[in-house]
C-alpha cells in the first residue's frame, strides 16, 4: 500500500459511535474562499464523498451518515479535496447550492465576536429555514 | 449574563486533559481567504487569544497552551473572530507571519487528494523547517 493511500488517517480521529474515528472536515466555497462550515467525517463518509463528488459527513448527534443537502437540496459539489500535514483534518473546496447553514445563512460562521466577547450577526440570511426544512430535522 | 457571553460553548468540546473541553479553531488568511490550519482551543487559549489579539491554541499532543509562533516567529495576528451556529467551532481571520505549517508551507493543507485517493503537493514551500525550528519542537 502506498503512503498516499493512508490519508486521511482516521485512526487519529475522535472516537465516535463505533466509526473508527471521525475527523474534522472544513467546507470552503471554492470560488469566494468563504469558510462555510465544519463537520465531521468517518471513513465511510470520506469514501462516499470521494466516490460521488458530493459532500457526505458523519453526524455525531444522529450517529449516522449525513448526505449534506438531502433534505434541503443545499448540496455541496466537491471541486477539490485537501488534507493537512498531520492527515487528520480534511478541507473540501465546494460549490454550495443555497445555504450551508441550517439557520439559512450561506456560512455557519455568520456571527462575529468582538474583543469583549459580544457577538453580532455579520452576514445576511439567504433563506428562511422554515421554508427549507419545514418540521424536518436540520440537514 | 447575556447570551452572547456563553459562546463559544466549551462544554460542547472534546474532553482533553482536564481543560473542560477543546473546540476546533480554523485559521484563515484574512486577506487571501486561504485556509491555513486547524488547531484546538480550550477556554484559556480562547481568552488569551481575545485579550492579546495573537492566536493561542491548546496543543492536544503536548497538553499545554501553544502560543502560535513562539518558537518560529510565525505568529498569527487575529483580525476577526467568528463562531459557528452551534457555537462549537471558532474561525480566526488572521494575518500570518511566514508559514502557518511546521513543514514550511504557508498552509497546512498543501496536499491535494485526487479521486483515487492519491495525494500531490499542490503548494510551494515558503521556508525550510530546519532553519526555522532547528532541533526544537514544532511550534
Amino acid at each position: 500500500m502506498s503512503i498516499e493511500k493512508t490519508i486521511p488517517d482516521f485512526s487519529r480521529g475522535q472516537p465516535c459511535q463505533g466509526t473508527g474515528g471521525v475527523l474534522p472536515a472544513i467546507a470552503q466555497d471554492a470560488q469566494s474562499g468563504q469558510v462555510l462550515m465544519l463537520a465531521w467525517m468517518d471513513r465511510i463518509a470520506w469514501e462516499e464523498t470521494m466516490a460521488t463528488g458530493q459532500a457526505v459527513y458523519f453526524s455525531r448527534s444522529r450517529g449516522q451518515l449525513w448526505r449534506k443537502g438531502e433534505t434541503s437540496g443545499h448540496r455541496q459539489q466537491v471541486e477539490e479535496v485537501r488534507v493537512d500535514c498531520d492527515a487528520d483534518t480534511i478541507l473540501l473546496k465546494v460549490r454550495q447550492t443555497g445555504a450551508a447553514c441550517h439557520e439559512g445563512f450561506k456560512s455557519c460562521f455568520f456571527r462575529r465576536v468582538d474583543q469583549e466577547g459580544h457577538t453580532t450577526i455579520a452576514d445576511s440570511r439567504l433563506v428562511n429555514p422554515a421554508t427549507v426544512y419545514g418540521n424536518q430535522a436540520n440537514q
